[in-house]
């Protein structure tokens, strides 16, 4: 790969890692500006001429993946931490394969938000435009690197990421790969940096950055996540957790109730939108469907910690406490919960809830919209699983993340949510009387 | 006026600021789920009834002001500050159809702003929801007690107002007759909280309050908006200050030239999008435009501090500092540069700005273009005034503040602006395969 050479010195003391931060920044800010002027064709570029880059130089990728998985397993990563660093010829297809998908998604950057004439003769318009310089923060997954830095070029902005050291030598042939693609397209090569210390104090630094960078993104544990917040002087989007439910009416249709429990819980109990809660309505447990239910999941696996008339109606099922409400369990185990009604779910909802994603399972018009109303989450489904809050599902392409806050974006985030808008008036010689 | 009892009880001790701060927070939670489930027209018929309200007992505001005004006069504030302080009948009538306006404005919640139908079938939407509980800080101007309650109650947000200690009659009296129209309309007076201590640590403490405030609008001083930002754990939108520019093309027709530049500078020059600094093509001033803008300035008792170009061109004017690109004068005084061209224009701009409006007068389409496209600022603006950036003037209503971040809302900020949305997903059953 013909790619500029990243700064590879060793940092000696503290001062020499900000300096190397601040650096860092305003190389992202110098190269930021040029991205925000460039045409989409151009971006688009970058990333089809990445892609081929990924492709390319699987081999040399693999080799750093090597590195990386040998100095795992001799500091005693556990499996699950090596599968997730672990790449091989799919996994690198994958990542290739996704680049070139945000290459040909339509360029957010100069979209006509609104628009409209003034009386005055004003034409005032709302124009997207790039945020311009993003803060990855990103744990094990080595292709966080190249979607990251793609959704980022894609929007015209600058990204400086920062990977985990396990994965440091993985994320280093990925990012050269996505820099020798801006290289090719007459880009700057710095609108796509890795952070070249494993320092921790860098993140402290980068993240006070007003002025330079406009946005941090947090991915991974709650640890890292709140301690990013509580340095963070720049926006930071993020979400700590995600204790999603179901809630079955009393006028749900029992076999959809059985299915969307099922793949809610079991799917893919490891990730954020599986679900944590089931509640039932008095109506539904009483007729017998809480007990369909449980009896699904247990045969699928699950545990299930019970409400005193869960355990009445599933004798099997243990006892949940307090604590059980609020747990994302990320496994095989299901809290479950008899309510009065959709208000005592909703209730029970905005109490406990991480606010990413729940459901209701019902045929009840007036239960629907009333859960879709009231409930204060970023995703509210009706009759589906939780499973399908995720920006590839939404059409968003890869995702550069998930939101539970409720500024600048909410639920999965895609290319345009890293975009902000300018109010643009065209005028004729107006002055104001 | 019937309103709710406000708590008047003064508070001992720090414990009780910070109790007090949290029993707020917590009641305004509680009154945004009641506010968020709210209908359109109910929120309406709150505000036309508050309005009301205003113009019914604007004797009894008016004499709480007089006792401000008293107090304030005693206090030795300044002239500015009284005029700033002073309500009258005309005053208070323009709040009153401030309010009425606002609640004559279509609902912003419940606008789907997006959506599609997914291959599998699943009905996907983005809806505008409300954000939940705000917190304005402001300094002495009571009318933004009003404008402010408006614009969260129109789009079902709960506030938490806390204006300067100078107003504190003024705005109890205007918070009572937001209260009354919200309980006149069968929705909870805590809507509308005027914070009821003058401390100063209750802002520390309300700012800090993740999960039941969600975002803080500091309106006033950089002063007092750099302490709320090193405070916050809540997001702040913000403007620090107001540092505008126009520039004066090789192309511009003189004429707009000199009308443009002496209206953003002398139409109000107190405001925070009136002009400060003006640039000039060479071209510009090579052909005596520079002067004659000059001299149509200086006519208006304006100061000039010019580049050493401008001082020749212009002799009387004095010789402007680094320091001069910087200030945000707010007086009638204006900083003046010559550069080579469009790009030098925007070199010096995106460094100097305060990222708020500029503007071009140019009548060549390619220059007005890059101009658009390169400049950073939430605001860009062709042939006309710098003084145009303002929420009535985009046909927003009142606005709730500007903001000169990138972040969630930029610019003139109207009551959409204090709304997210949440991803809404209507199914028949689907589950993740």
């Amino acid at each position: 790969m013909k790619v500029a050479t990243m700064t590879t010195t060793p940092m000696q003391s503290a001062e020499d890692v900000k300096a190397y931060c601040l650096r860092t920044a305003r190389q992202a800010k110098a190269a930021s500006r040029i991205l925000g002027s460039s045409s989409g064709r151009q971006r688009s570029a970058a990333l089809v001429a990445a892609s081929e880059q990924l492709r390319r130089h699987a081999p040399a990728i693999l080799a750093a993946n090597a590195l990386d998985l040998d100095a795992g397993r001799k500091a005693g990563l556990s499996s699950a931490m090596l599968d997730r660093l672990k790449l091989d010829d799919q996994r690198v297809a994958a990542m290739a394969s996704s680049v070139r998908q945000i290459a040909d998604q339509p360029d957010p950057v100069g979209q006509i938000i609104e628009g409209c004439i003034r009386p005055n003769g004003l034409k005032l318009q709302k124009v997207r435009v790039p945020l311009g310089v993003a803060l990855i923060i990103f744990e094990s997954r080595p292709n966080v690197t190249s979607d990251a830095a793609a959704l980022c070029v894609k929007s015209g902005n600058a990204v400086i990421l920062r990977g985990g050291k396990e994965a440091v030598h993985s994320n280093q042939a990925i990012a050269e790969a996505m820099r020798a693609g801006l290289d090719a397209a007459g880009l700057p090569t710095d609108a796509v940096q890795l952070v070249q210390t494993t320092d921790r104090a860098a993140v402290g630094h980068l993240v006070q950055m007003e002025g330079l960078i406009d946005l941090a993104i947090p991915r991974g544990g709650e640890t890292l996540i709140r301690a990013v917040v509580e340095q963070a002087r720049i926006p930071v989007i993020k979400h700590y957790a995600g204790n999603c439910h179901v809630y079955v009416d009393g006028d749900a249709d029992d076999r959809m109730a059985v299915d969307i429990c099922v793949n809610a819980k079991t799917q893919r109990p490891g990730v954020c939108n599986a679900t944590e809660t089931m509640l039932f309505a008095k109506a539904a447990a009483d007729r017998g469907l809480l007990a369909k239910v449980c009896q699904a999941l247990a045969d699928k696996g699950v545990e299930i910690r019970g409400c005193q008339r869960t355990r009445e109606l599933f004798p099997t099922a243990k006892a949940a406490t307090e604590e059980d409400w609020k747990t994302e369990y990320l496994d095989l185990i299901v809290a479950m919960r008899v309510v009065d009604d959709v208000a005592a779910a909703v209730a029970h909802i905005n109490a406990y809830s991480s606010l990413h994603t729940e459901a209701i399972v019902t045929r009840n018009l007036q239960a629907a919209e009333q859960f879709v109303r009231d409930i204060d989450s970023a995703n509210v489904f009706v009759n589906c699983s939780t499973r399908f809050s995720d920006g590839g599902e939404y059409g968003l392409g890869a995702e550069i993340g998930i939101s539970t806050d409720k500024f600048h974006a909410r639920g999965p985030m895609g290319a345009a949510d890293l975009t902000t808008y300018k109010w643009v008036a065209w005028g004729n010689g107006q002055v104001r009387g």
